[in-house]
């Protein structure tokens, strides 16, 4: 048996999130029968995070326990033949036995896209949100420049979410154009329920002029999810990449 | 009753092309069907180009002629009730009683996308043709640049396409690479059946080693579907932009 690092890339509009769950088909489950029918046992596959449903990711990471001849780089080649187009194994690597896909996470990064055009575009329907009226982006980022650091972050998880600790690290966070598409980005040691799609629809109340850059800091001085602003939707929302503490970069 | 000028973007994948077929779903009839609930007759609408089953476009023109009170501007907004998510009405602008989608056009421009890493991208599976090994562009587009000038590109249209004039000026053709993703550009007066298609498949070859660019002359000299290459599919080709007489870009 050895430790593998996988990582998968998927687009997650089908999906109800990575973790398996009853009656219901999640990203976690159709990797794992994929693996089962490649190696004709079904490894437990251990995710980096649980996304929620319809998140999509570009480079999300799992680990399992194998024992296979075949070369780690040829796995992602194997598996293709029994992952559904929607999910693609993009890499995979041998990794030490105490490597723990969500554990051993020194960060991560989401992007949330919006397409900012007077008029829907069919190519982003169901992989960015729709804002019809021109954004004020540098706005948006100097307003999304408050979340850098460590905060206790209530105000920006979903309500009703069990009793945890809410303290998160944010390393990075900003807000820039690209063409008609409008990132916001997003790295942290950790993130809490529904976190980015609130951030985001704080960010789209400040640009639509609802509320001012300034009343972030005071929302999580708060800490209550009444004042900060609107979710939005999952499918504008990336699992970006994971970085790890063995990783230079 | 005034001639409007319509800007369509649409994502090709599930439509047998722009033209009404017998027992097909096509664009043509799609947009139509739209614009008859709309303004409670159906309106006819010519379009700038048939395009192939499963291709898409970032901006298909067509023209029509419509009695109704709602500015031009605003159609585009008064359509989108009545259309599919694949299909998005991006500008309407009146336009002269002589204008033709068709016939008014200078030129158009087509882009062929190719997803250039070893393993599958999920969000590029119906928009970008994928392959394994890294393409050359650099010998890509010398070989492309072949195409320039008028022509009888008699060798890159489909075999058994009914007699017709097989002369085409292009104006433009070029490859390059952003990111992952390789694109092969082409502007000209006019395209055969399968043109830009059969031109990607022959710069693949050539891309492959398995045809020099300097085979590219020749094969317009010969003037046979059998000396140049295979067909690319569908779903990498993209109806990029439509330039007409009456504009000066």
């Amino acid at each position: 048996m050895k430790r593998y690092k996988l990582s998968l890339c998927f687009d997650g509009t089908k999906y109800h999130g990575w973790q398996v769950q009853k009656n219901a088909v999640t990203v976690q489950q159709t990797v794992q029968d994929a693996m089962g029918r490649l190696f004709g046992v079904r490894p437990a596959l251990t995710g980096c995070s649980r996304t929620d449903a319809g998140v999509h990711a570009r480079a999300f990471c799992a680990h399992t326990d194998i024992d296979t001849e075949i070369p780690a780089g040829r796995i992602p080649y194997a598996l293709r033949h029994y992952l559904p187009p929607d999910i693609s194994a993009v890499d995979c690597e041998e990794a030490s036995g105490d490597f723990h896909a969500r554990y051993s996470a020194k960060s991560k990064e989401y992007v949330y896209k919006i397409y900012n055009r007077p008029h829907p575009n069919p190519f982003y329907r169901g992989y960015a949100l729709h804002i019809e009226r021109p954004l004020d982006t540098e706005t948006m980022n100097r307003a999304a420049k408050a979340f850098l650091g460590r905060h206790d972050f209530s105000a920006f998880r979903a309500s009703g979410s069990g009793v945890e600790d809410t303290v998160r690290t944010v390393f990075d966070a900003g807000v820039h154009r690209e063409g008609d598409i409008i990132l916001f980005t997003v790295r942290a040691d950790g993130f809490l329920y529904n976190m980015v799609r609130i951030m985001t629809g704080t960010l789209l109340e400040i640009a639509y002029g609802k509320t001012e850059p300034e009343q972030i800091p005071v929302m999580i001085a708060r800490g209550d999810r009444s004042v900060s602003g609107p979710t939005a939707p999952a499918h504008g929302l990336y699992l970006n990449r994971v970085l790890y503490y063995s990783q230079t970069t």
